[in-house]
């Protein structure tokens, strides 16, 4: 085997994409030695049980002490605690990247923690599964998907360069984004989605003429879809919608005035006009089957 | 082989649920002959070369001659003609049966062309795939789902029976239920859903600042399942919502207050309402794994 990409990867957070980072990097032999943290003792002893890491921490501090590279993989909310809590630990030279779903809060919450000398990368794998937790994980997941890197101007091209090879290495295709736009783009690829299949779950739970049982029962009309989407983690996603606000409240405007025109169409039994809309959607989905992301 | 459960079945309509009856009843063996027709000579003629039919015809009302059950496995908005074409031919004694989404629809539009002696009891399979046309079917498609018959009061009990058998033995559950209670509980299990996932295929597609390829790209983050169910057949779909639009309409509106309270708890930062909401959507998705489902 080859010299590891990095000496030690310290990862703050050991749930779904923790822990399926850490398996691809014991997998392929990029890191000499994978630390990390995760707030429960549950969680650690799991976490080295499960045997994807080589050292477990009570403190982010301790994890990130000696790492060349600290990727947190806990919810956005935590990351300005994280960024106070491992500052003063961090190796000169070291990269601290993230996988959240969004991206300028980033580079708001954690850019003004990171000390000179290091360098802040952040980045998004997107992939995901509906299951939370260190034993969801899995080497595969990044596999064939997308992972976004958002570098503020003036990133050490060095430094951008080895954390894209390290996403390379785990099976997925890189990208550099502005994080500006990142944010917009997956408003709509993904929080939006959430949003939505969160939102219909919910009312049909509410609902007093079809019992709960029966939506269970008849739920393969489509809906089974939306709950897997929104069976996903409730604090991961409370996190995403408060940092990206304002793309999402974008967004969700756009598809409130579509969906207006659409029921307003069935209310006045316009036919051509839904035929038509039904037509164009069929395009995406071919695109998303060619690009083997379907 | 025990003797088949009808003498002759006529399938009206020959794409994906169509095509998938036969193929399942030809493999069971639960008629002694399968005619089928559809519009066009080319689903004709490939019906014929793929060999789940016996006989295909170029009228409605030839492929019902002679028939002891009549399934009508195409568009609601075609129910009134095809009705008009057949009442002629029907055999005494024959069950009439359909496989739409939409229920009350079909006693309004094929009741009154039902001769006497003639027995309609609507139905349907609650399954489906995004996929169209004769080579979309599998003969696998109804094992382990529901279908739902809805009789109208005074359904012959024996006509009943007969139908529900056939989807047992086509793999199905069999559930009976009231004709507007069953529009209600698919308004919202699949009406809704695929309306929903339509119109946020349908605003990503007109996004200015994210492109074509970017929202094909990341659609791994939630979007893809949003596509393929906004990739079904669009003139079905255009049926079903003229054809259930005040139980459709009455879904939105409680989606849309839900929606918009979501929204409030977004633009306020109101994150435990957020995290309480997306935690009560797991429940439901457990139980459509208890029950077999997801």
């Amino acid at each position: 085997m080859s010299e590891p990409l990095f000496r030690r990867i310290a990862l703050i957070g050991l749930g779904l994409i923790g822990s399926s980072l850490a398996r691809v990097v014991k997998r392929e032999g990029l890191a000499g030695h994978i630390a990390g943290h995760a707030r429960t003792q549950r969680t650690r002893d799991k976490s080295l049980e499960l045997g994807f890491l080589d050292s477990a921490h009570e403190t982010p501090g301790e994890a990130v002490a000696g790492a060349d590279l600290v990727v947190l993989c806990s919810p956005l909310g935590t990351y300005a605690e994280i960024g106070a809590a491992i500052r003063e630990h961090l190796a000169p030279g070291a990269i601290v990247s993230d996988v959240g779903s969004v991206k300028q809060a980033v580079i708001r919450d954690l850019g003004p923690q990171i000390p000179e000398g290091v360098h802040l990368v952040p980045g998004h794998p997107v992939a995901g599964t509906e299951h939370s937790g260190p034993e969801a994980g899995f080497a595969e997941l990044f596999q064939g998907r997308w992972c976004i890197l958002t570098p503020p101007p003036g990133t050490d091209e060095a430094a951008l360069a080895r954390l894209a090879e390290l996403w390379r290495r785990a099976g997925s295709q890189v990208e550099i984004m502005e994080p500006g736009h990142h944010d917009r783009v997956l408003a709509i690829t993904s929080h939006l989605p959430h949003l939505i299949a969160y939102t219909i779950v919910s009312t049909a739970t509410d609902l007093a003429d079809a019992t709960q049982s029966e939506v269970i029962k008849f739920s393969a009309g489509g809906f089974r879809d939306f709950t897997r989407i929104a069976a996903s983690d409730p604090v991961m996603w409370r996190d995403v919608f408060l940092n990206n606000r304002e793309a999402v409240l974008e967004m969700l405007g756009r598809f409130n005035e579509d969906l207006t025109a659409l029921q307003r169409a069935i209310r006045w039994g316009e036919g051509d006009k839904l035929q038509d809309l039904f037509t164009r959607t069929r395009a995406i989905r071919r695109g998303i089957i060619d690009a083997k992301q379907a």
